[in-house]
């Protein structure tokens, strides 16, 4: 069950700025996002009865506080907020993270963050289970006092998370508007004989252009059988006429990941395609549709799944529908069978029904959808009706 | 202590194919490569009496079986190679995985390999303890059979991974001289007006065009004050007449990486701007030199800091002088102080000493060293010496 969490007049809590450092009024604006953030977590911590939580997942340390270093531990409590980082991190911490006291370790971070616990005879934390490795817990165990009881935190930080609040909205939005764009821009270079790597990089280069940090995760074209896969590295295989072309990438903006898959076919496409497309279409607008404030993210799947059921097609989707998205390109909720997380306003997640055939390849429809306080709103704007692409000989 | 590994005539293992799915010959290549892999693995496994090893480490799976899905786990014994994938991987890992049964399971890898121990009463595994987390611990722990014993392996994969094959060895000088080659290249667009952002973005886009299938990590691009902070993201500040500009990066050529490091000044540098650069050089080449067959890796480590330490700048070398390199970009062994691993001939490291001061910037200067048969290979070969671009007004 969800806990409750603070109540707010808007659909969506207050407002946050994300991304570089900002200055002045903007530095202002962003502090009290992360202490925001920090706020809910520790009402969420005390309904939870979780008197301290050791955070070692990095993603939640950025989500908290604004620091976006590749090591650090953190530790909140009721009054608490402390940072440690190692030596290479210190100076980027100082500047970056919010509410909390950045103490440098040149042991590193988990280590003083044991030493810290020691030190204070802690009785009790709650941790990171699922970000947490089986050697740290050796090391947590001791190093951090011979009373400290250790207890799982579930994933209270990944449960925050689910919901967005309108600085991360607005950053998805961008990072969505980005990805349609350059799905638009790239769409004269899909032709026979360009190599699929090369396709890939140009969507990359583009995305960078447009302002967007990177990548969300390695850009995917892949044609022909290798559509079958669906998960595919770009190879140095050339599309050729009559290929299925599955693209699938996404922007990072300010952080937050969007993540869009079209599929296109190169010529005059037989009955059989025809027809595997507009279930795949139809299987995702429906599922898009079904998408609203409450819904459970299962019946979402469920949507998607009993619409290529009645086409014949269950077998061929060998995937669940969607997941959530935001700082990391696969957050909560899973979009899937059985999955009774509940959509709320302000969720943002995929919704990417396809079919996958040995030997013909794959077709796979994929938007970013906002739950917002109307319904869905789609995040990745391009087409996918223009999917049939003439190839002149 | 590092355990014996079947010798060999020659100083590296024998030659392996990796990359993207070889065909015919290769293909044989490729397999004989990954099962000579998974010898020299049980003969390590006997050594240390371990009689099963459940690989949760994705990155030791590739480097075991080929396979390179994002989702799997493996077993192996004395006889024994399975490996567990969803459905989303089971053509792939079919077609990529060597010297492995694949077997797929719709409840995912991990609960796949657990009902299998517990199917077959399986009384002792080892685990990979820096790789499996608190949470697929428990999972094991209560699915796998409640009379297994469960005993942390140790890292005996990465300590396999620490001396590389000829294969390996190749694809990692490919991405050095792919990562040289655009460091040349791009040069000349270095120079006042140019965002950070937009030179790393096209120092990913030539490196994908040369054949990387991506850059190893983020590019670094960092100038001015903001070189202070090693790890520094690239922003949208401009590079600026006086500044010091780091760019870091590296290719990723059929999965093995690159890391360079190489420090530029726009403009006339001033007498402690040479000095400090001059003092880093010195400190780079000492380190490269003293890499060798058998010498410690924190030796390497205490060389670099010595020669710092004697123009008094220990106190600027914040972090350690590199790390192993290969499948992932840090690897076995860490060149740090106190660090016992010896180099073998076959080891890839990293040399990359610098100097940080606050207001000022950073200074670092790495490559990517082979440790050969007959002392340090550099395969990063990009010039150190013209570091300093004009500017022209």
């Amino acid at each position: 069950m969800r806990d409750k969490l603070p109540s707010s007049t808007t659909p969506f809590p207050p407002p946050n700025q994300v991304g570089e450092s900002p200055r002045g009024k903007d530095l202002e604006h962003a502090a009290a996002g992360f202490l925001a953030r920090q706020q809910r977590l520790r009402a969420l911590l005390e309904a939870r009865h979780i008197p301290l939580i050791l955070v070692t997942n990095l993603v939640n340390i950025r989500y908290l506080t604004g620091f976006v270093g590749s090591a650090g531990t953190a530790l909140f409590g009721p009054r608490q907020g402390l940072l440690w980082v190692d030596p290479r991190y210190t100076l980027q911490a100082r500047e970056q993270a919010h509410g909390v006291e950045v103490v440098e370790e040149k042991i590193g971070g988990l280590k003083g963050a044991a030493k810290w616990l020691a030190k204070h005879s802690v009785p009790e934390i709650a941790f990171e289970a699922s970000h947490l490795t089986c050697t740290n817990f050796e090391l947590l165990r001791t190093q951090a006092g011979r009373t400290l009881a250790l207890k799982p935190a579930g994933d209270v930080i990944e449960d925050l998370r689910v919901v967005k609040d309108r600085g991360e909205i607005e950053a998805i939005r961008s990072a969505g508007k980005v990805t349609a764009e350059v799905f638009s821009d790239v769409l004269s270079m899909i032709k026979p004989g360009v190599e699929e790597r090369d396709l890939a990089s140009e969507v990359d280069y583009r995305m960078r252009k447009k302002g967007a940090e990177g990548a969300a995760f390695e850009t995917i074209v892949a044609s022909g059988s290798r559509g079958a896969y669906p998960h595919a590295h770009p190879s140095s295989k050339p599309l050729q006429e009559s290929d299925l072309v599955i693209l699938d990438f996404g922007a990072i903006l300010r952080g937050y990941a969007a993540d869009m898959t079209r599929t296109l076919f190169l010529g005059e496409p037989n009955r059989r395609v025809w027809s595997l497309y507009s279930s795949v279409l139809m299987a995702q607008r429906g599922a898009v549709k079904s998408v609203q404030d409450g819904i459970k993210a299962g019946d979402v799947d469920s949507v998607a799944r009993s619409i290529l059921a009645k086409r014949g097609l269950a077998g061929y989707f060998t995937h669940s529908t969607g997941h959530g998205v935001g700082l990391e390109i696969h957050e909560r909720p899973r979009v899937a069978r059985g999955e009774n997380t509940c959509l709320r306003a302000g969720s943002v997640i995929t919704v990417e029904p396809g079919v996958y055939i040995e030997g013909l390849g794959g077709i796979r429809l994929e938007d970013t959808v906002l739950v917002g306080p109307e319904g869905p709103e789609i995040l990745t704007p391009a087409s996918l009706e223009s999917w049939v692409l003439e190839v002149r000989s």
